[in-house]
């Protein structure tokens, strides 16, 4: 029995019994492990946005933490349980692209199809393999069963085109994938291809009928109430009002576009 | 000090001192214990529904596990607190039928009324047992003190006529008790009735107006934005919608009614 | 490595990564500390609810554990990050106001400007020191650091006037503070000041257009559907309804008055 972590993201939410039967299942196999919830609020069957949740919490964590994501819209039926395994952590969860930030930025050491009942409840219900599959196994992997004794190992996985944004012309087309509690419009626009757009030249974001001018370090930098376009703490371009909602302010929601410029020295 | 589990399920809610203040008195007795939620969002007094969703949740927890479970309407009155005892598990709450789905599928072994004020907080508020009366009792009860020091046996406790589903002529007559978040619809009729009723013939659904044919074994036997009946996870019949909201699509709330017919082959 | 306690109170939600990053972030310098939610819901920037909530919880806690509270409107800005020591328990956050309830309670033994950059993360983000700054110094303190290690101290930390009562000729003039999952309306109107003013005289509470006699001391002295006063669990004077919603009933929202009066001897 080893004291690992396993962090739960799923779109169960919290009113249910479902996060609770998975985290009953896991203490039933191994009553050492501390459990962490990322979220359960994912947007019913939204894939790509708990992708991106996913995203942006799983490197805080310590080498060896078990991920177990389940946004699964297509449980039951012919879409693969899956477990990938990086440098430093596990991911557990069904194969449909809900790993596919995580693929593009760390190294997969090895992949396996989960088909080993062994590590499965006896019964496997058609419609909550959260309780019946992916928690067992990740709970048996906390205890350090090796990871490929689960499966057979593969050299593919889902990775999905998570709406990345597209050059066209002169401009730099992206939208807002997440929407989070203050209101903050969060892009697609990730630090890397922001830098590379902009080039050190001034920058001008359309968001709506908005024009916002310049990419600010911090929200201090603008006056309360005006939308400013920051670096987000995970990493991507966000549309933010200080101490303010800029999705009520700009009445945005997700896959809204947010389009960016530059000023070019002539 | 053991390193033993509770649960909480309540309706107080996340976004209030209350739960927080129960944890914080369990851990101030017992600083080993895993505390896990079940829920907090139980609908406000909703007895039936606290109880449906501890029935779905209870079994997965490991042997010893202790259940907290605290939907009270009668905080401070006449009711009974009580902890009941099975061959795996410990039950502490309010007696008012929170646990009726417990003793109908469980031996209950023993049956304590929560009387020895040795073990509750000094000053106990009219308003919040969940802190000062059952929070403190579950933790004791974790460090391994014998049930029967609690206060007085007794072979009476509460149970409740959970709107269980009627047979009326050739039809069974049940209600949705629970809506989930993926909206789907779970009913009051349990794996068991159902079998019994439709005796191997072929199922004819009426919810609302809607008809449905048929028992599904997965989600994925239906096409998309039709509804389907299945039997969920927790063991009773559900209406669903592949990857939609049946709530939505039929404009249903808890109370409504699901009618079976069976096509007997005359 | 010590088996400490830490609570987190953020308006952060639970739909986002902040707050799993904050714990991914606790555990990697302590994987052995309990996390405990107090609650993520309080209205964003909203300081004067999280030091109310705060103040209705910390106590419960057992002696040495670390609350770290962020509600932090300023965040990235001049406002300091500090750490509050008492005689029992630690207080991380940001300098605001937030901790105004507990100096006001509890003797403040140290205080301490977090300004050594060694135990905040390598890079500081503008905009969530929740994870970069205040999770790290608090799981630092968990692992027994001495709290002068992490700054400069000081004798001064912000105070808000956090709508106190106001004596007005005969009248106690409070507000609602808080709102709970019930409806329950909470003011300002603390438990010494409440008996201070009544003096054992009968008490008038016009709460909006209705009128209220007297201070009851448990739900049940009241029919259901009437609006009772209370002095409520966190030891404030509240507005509730038998098993309703005194919000619904009163239309009420934060901030709105509660007037009491009392009826004197002649």
């Amino acid at each position: 029995m080893k004291n690992s972590i396993i962090t739960l993201l799923t779109d169960f939410g919290t009113k249910d019994h479902y996060v609770a039967s998975m985290k009953g299942v896991i203490l039933s196999i191994n009553p050492r492990v501390t459990l962490i919830d990322i979220t359960h609020e994912v947007h019913p069957h939204d894939i790509q946005e708990g992708a991106f949740i996913l995203a942006n919490s799983y490197s805080c964590f310590p080498k060896g933490t078990i991920h177990l994501s389940v946004v699964d819209p297509g449980v039951g039926g012919i879409r693969n349980p899956i477990l990938l395994v990086t440098q430093k952590y596990f991911f557990v969860g069904p194969d449909n692209g809900l790993f596919t930030l995580i693929s593009q930025r760390e190294k997969v050491k090895q992949a396996v199809v989960l088909t080993n009942k062994k590590y499965f409840l006896l019964e496997v219900s058609s419609s909550f393999h959260g309780r019946d599959l992916f928690a067992p196994v990740a709970a048996h992997l906390s205890t350090g069963v090796a990871p490929s004794t689960f499966g057979e190992r593969t050299d593919h996985w889902v990775e999905l085109a998570l709406g990345k944004p597209e050059l066209r012309g002169d401009r730099l087309i992206g939208e807002v994938i997440h929407i989070d509690t203050f209101g903050n419009l969060v892009s697609n626009i990730d630090e890397k291809t922001l830098f590379r757009f902009m080039k050190d030249r001034p920058l001008v974001i359309h968001a709506g009928r908005k024009i916002i001018h310049g990419l600010k370090k911090r929200y201090e930098e603008e006056e309360k109430g005006k939308p400013i376009a920051i670096l987000g703490s995970g990493g991507f371009l966000e549309i933010s009002i200080r101490e303010g909602s800029a999705q009520e302010f700009l009445k945005f929601k997700r896959g809204d576009q947010i389009i960016l410029q530059v000023i070019s020295d002539q």
